[in-house]
């Protein structure tokens, strides 16, 4: 397909695709003529992961780069691949060293790792993804302005999200190939972000009905 | 206690606190003399909730004033004071009506929440929250980009939303008075946020891992 194709069928526009081509986002397509270029399937595809990351996600075009750098090295297996490709997304700030609640919320961090049975945290070994980062953050923040954030607070939402992991991990298995299933496990992460905070807001709005509706 | 203490007891510098002050997100202080001004454990909720609201919700100045206003309004009940205090909190870019995928969002989420028993639709006849049109922009991204997003795909979410919020709840129901309630039902709503998102990213590590490790 050609350019015009392209963006009728991302909805991305003509300028913005020819953005990311230069920034190189997108692979060129195999040249027709002198002006024109010829895009297939893998463009589509691409173009609109590289929409997800950075229109949905907020993802620097720098990252949005490293992440496509993770999916493409073949020298990772598959969970290595989505693992770095999650990692280059945006985590927050990261924990504030200075502030004492930090150590609160690395002990806390921790020990509901340690709860859930997860390997994430530093007592793993490996290599401590982001994530644990704004996790620490996020409780630092609780415990600083005094709310509640004790690991039997925390823990529901752990576990909620672990079951909630095997849904997404099912939406990404229904791709072909691992390439497909890397690619999609990092825009659904993203894509379904706002889905969940928007659903939360709401089954919120419906319980505080059921508990406190008319009194 | 002085504006030092109460400083040193929130986290805040006194410079913002002065802003705070200034902007009205505060109630002044009782006058002691002609420079110092006293304050109780009100200013320190006072303080925390408006904290949590601008630093990690990001909430605009003007935003967390109506936030406030809605919490304070003693003509609404307890979930009406919930409910527009929710209200006032940013919810994202609302649906963009010259895009086809919106109504694709719209038709998906309102047969999602009539699938899910809430009663926010527009068929429900009440104002319509932010949070669906948060949702529908949500749905409408995914749609256009191609990634799955339909009803069934989407409810495993709302389920786990729907248990969640009762979590939320209890904790909200950990406060005595009604208006603690309120407050901490906001605070919590905003910053449980990157503690979900969090989890979320470090459970499908994990459950990647499980699946894909190693392969």
């Amino acid at each position: 397909m050609r350019l015009a194709e392209l963006s009728a069928r991302s909805g991305v526009s003509t300028a913005t695709i020819k953005y990311y081509l230069r920034e190189g986002l997108l692979p060129p397509g195999r040249r027709v003529t002198a002006t024109q270029s010829e895009y297939d399937g893998d463009h589509l595809r691409r173009l609109r992961l590289v929409r997800a990351l950075i229109q949905v996600g907020g993802v620097p075009v720098a990252s949005a780069r490293e992440v496509l750098a993770a999916l493409a090295d073949e020298d990772l297996d598959r969970n290595e691949r989505l693992g770095r490709a999650v990692w280059s997304l945006p985590h927050g700030p990261a924990p504030d060293e200075d502030d004492p609640a930090t150590e609160v919320g690395r002990r806390t961090a921790d020990a509901l790792l340690e709860q859930l049975g997860w390997g994430h945290g530093p007592a793993s070994g490996e290599p401590v993804a982001p994530a644990y980062g704004m996790l620490v953050t996020a409780i630092a923040t609780l415990s600083r302005l005094g709310y509640p954030c004790s690991t039997e607070d925390l823990e529901p939402y752990g576990r909620a999200m672990e079951q909630l992991a095997r849904t997404d991990l099912d939406l990404v298995e229904r791709y072909g190939t691992p390439e497909e299933q890397v690619a999609a496990a990092v825009a659904l992460t993203v894509l379904y972000e706002p889905v969940l905070l928007s659903l939360r807001r709401l089954a919120e709005a419906e319980e505080s009905r059921r508990r406190f509706g008319g009194k």
